[in-house]
C-alpha cells in the first residue's frame, strides 16, 4: 500500500512531515511519497541522519506550497504545481492509495472535490474525526467541511457515518445520532426537525440504526457511534471537546503542583495518567477522514508533530484496507436522493 | 432581601429546595419564602430536626405542582396554582426580589416571560449561565432559551450580557465575543455574518467591547468574558462542556484507581484535587440566570441537590444586589432595536 503525504503542508512542515513518514514506513511497512520541494526533503532526510531515501521513502516535486493564508476557493487553480494539487492528482490517477495533509483545510476541501472528486451520487464530503470517548469513540460527521447544510446532506452523512463505524470502527451495527439540544423530535431548529424525519423513515425502512437525538454529553459518554450534525455545529463540539480537555489538563496539573506532597502524588499517580493523555492525545488519534470523496483523503491536525503525522498515516492505511469507499459505492443506491 | 423558592421544581424537590433554602437564609441572612403544598414543606422542616420554622424562611401555598412532562407552553395558564405560577406572581407583585427554581426549564421560561414579563424593548430572554474556565469564567447567552435567533436578538444578548459581566461578574471592560467556526469575519452561517457585522457597529460606536469571533476552544481557555450564540449552538456548547468534563473526572478516577501505587498517589493529591472538583461542580457554582426579564429569574439544575440550590441563593442574591435589571432598564434606548 503506497501513501501520498503532502510533505509542506502544516505548522511543522517539512520536518514534521517528512520524519512521520519515515516512521510510517518503517514501523507500518508502509510505501510512502512525500510531495513538496524536493530539495527541502531531502535536507529533511539527511537531517535525521539518513545518507541515502529511507526504505519504503520516495519523492515526488511540486514547486509550490499552499499557505494557511491563500484562498481555499482559488488555490487550487491558482497553484498547480503545489504539493497540495500535485498529491491529489497523483491520488486521482492511481500512484497512491489515499493522501494526507496537515495543510490548510478549506483548500484540502476544495482540492479533494476538484480533482479525485467526490463518489458519484454524494451531495458533499464531511470531515468526520472519531472523538475519544467513555467507550470507544464516536464519529462526528460533519465537523466543519459544510458549515450550512440541508436535511439531505445530514441524511447522507448519517449513511456514510455508518458505514464508517462498520468498516474501519468494528461495530457491527452503530448507533445513529443526531445532535439536538434535546431528546424530543421536536427539538431544535427546522433543519434537526427534517432530517430527524428522515432519520426516522430510514430506520423503518431498516437502513440506518437510528436512535434518536443525542445531547452534546452523550458524545463523551457515550451511547453513541456517529453523531450526525452540520458542519458548524460539529466545529463548535469539537473546539469545545478540545478547549475543555486542554482546561482540565491544565487545572489537573495545577492541581498535582500545588505542594510538596500533591507533587510526591504525581509521581505516583503518573502511570496512570499516562493512559488518559494518550487516550486524549491528537498524535495518537491520527487525523480525520474526509467522508464521501471517491479515494481515501486525511486531514492532519495542523500542528501535527512528526508521531502526529504517523498516526494519520496509520489511519490512511486503515481507511484504505477497510473498503469502506467500495462499501459506500456498492450501497449508491441506497444512499442516493430521490431528489437527484 | 427576600428570595422566592419554587419548592416543588427539580429532581429532588421539595427535600433539596427546603433545605437548600433553609442553608442559604442561615448562611446568607437572607429572607427565603418556599413556595408550594405547605403539607409537605412543613414535613421536610420537620424532618430536618426544626420544630418551628427557621429563621428566615416563610412558606406560601400552591396546590399545584408543574412537571417535567407539563407542555411549557400551557402549564403555567392551566397551573394558575402551581408553585411555579404563584411564585412567579409574588415576583411580579413585589412580594420578593428573585426567583429561584430547579423545575421544568420551558415552563419557566413561558412563565417568566408571561407574569413578570420582559424588561420593555427586549425582544427575547436569554438563558447565561457563567462556563467555569482557565480565568475567571465566561458567560454564554443564549444557552437554550431560543433554539432559532435573528440577528437582531443576538445583539440584544450581546448587550445584556455585558452589563452582568460588569455588574454581577465585576469585569470593567467586559470582552464580547461571537461564537463561530473560525476567526475570520466571513465564518458561520448567515446568522453569524449578519450578527458579527451588527457587533462590529456597535464596537465602532464604542458601545461594546467586540473582540470578533471565537471558538469553542476559547470559552473554556479564556480570553473572552461574555460568549454571544443562539440558544440551539450554545445549549450544544454547554452540555458538551458538561460530557466532556464528566468523561475526564471519570478517566481520572479510572486513572487514580488503577493500582496500589496509584491508589497510595491519589490519597496524596486528594486535596489538590479538591479545588478542581469545586470548581467544575454545579453544586458550587448554582444556577442560570435568565437574562431580560423585568426581575431577577434563576434557573437551578434540575438535579441539584439542597448544596446547589443555597448556591443558586446566593445568585439570585448577588443578581439583586448588583442593580443589573435596572442598569440594563437605564440604558435601553442603546440596547433597544431600531426596528422597534
Amino acid at each position: 500500500m503506497k501513501i501520498i503525504i503532502d510533505a509542506m503542508g502544516g505548522d511543522h512542515a517539512p520536518q514534521a512531515t517528512v520524519e512521520g513518514g519515515i516512521m510510517a514506513a518503517q514501523e507500518f511497512g508502509l510505501d510512502v511519497v512525500l510531495v513538496g520541494r524536493v530539495a527541502e526533503i531531502l535536507s529533511c532526510i539527511e537531517q535525521l541522519g539518513h545518507g541515502d531515501l529511507p526504505k519504503g521513502i520516495a519523492v515526488a516535486d511540486a514547486t509550490e506550497v499552499v499557505t494557511m493564508d491563500d484562498d481555499p476557493a482559488n488555490v487550487i487553480r491558482e497553484k498547480k504545481d503545489s504539493s497540495l494539487s500535485v498529491g491529489l492528482r497523483m491520488l486521482r490517477d492511481g500512484e497512491g492509495d489515499a493522501f494526507v495533509s496537515a495543510g490548510n483545510t478549506g483548500a484540502l476541501l476544495a482540492g479533494a472535490t476538484l480533482i479525485p472528486k467526490r463518489i458519484k451520487g454524494i451531495r458533499r464530503a464531511a470531515l468526520a474525526p472519531v472523538i475519544p470517548n467513555r467507550e470507544t469513540g464516536a464519529l462526528v460527521i460533519d465537523c466543519g467541511a459544510n458549515a450550512e447544510c440541508t436535511p439531505e446532506y445530514l441524511l447522507q452523512f448519517a449513511y456514510m457515518g455508518a458505514y464508517y463505524a462498520k468498516n474501519v470502527m468494528g461495530q457491527s451495527n452503530p448507533r445513529v445520532g443526531l445532535l439536538n439540544n434535546g431528546s424530543e423530535p421536536s427539538k431544535g431548529t427546522e433543519l434537526q426537525r427534517e432530517t430527524y424525519a428522515l432519520l426516522e423513515t430510514a430506520r423503518e425502512a431498516g437502513k440506518l440504526n437510528f436512535i434518536g437525538n443525542v445531547e452534546g454529553r452523550e458524545v463523551m459518554l457515550g451511547g453513541v457511534d456517529v453523531v450526525v450534525t452540520d458542519g458548524f455545529t460539529g466545529n463548535i463540539l469539537l473546539k469545545t471537546i478540545e478547549g475543555t480537555a486542554m482546561c482540565l489538563m491544565g487545572e489537573l496539573k495545577d492541581a498535582l503542583t500545588k505542594s510538596t506532597k500533591t507533587k510526591l502524588g504525581a509521581l505516583l499517580v503518573k502511570s496512570g495518567l499516562r493512559g488518559l493523555k494518550k487516550k486524549l492525545d491528537h498524535a495518537e488519534i491520527g487525523g480525520t477522514v474526509l467522508l464521501g470523496i471517491s479515494k481515501p483523503v486525511i486531514k492532519a491536525h495542523g500542528n501535527s508533530t512528526a508521531y502526529a503525522i504517523r498516526s494519520a498515516i496509520r489511519q490512511a492505511r486503515d481507511i484504505t484496507a477497510s473498503g469502506i469507499i467500495q462499501d459506500i459505492r456498492d450501497n449508491i443506491d441506497e444512499i442516493k436522493l430521490e431528489k437527484e
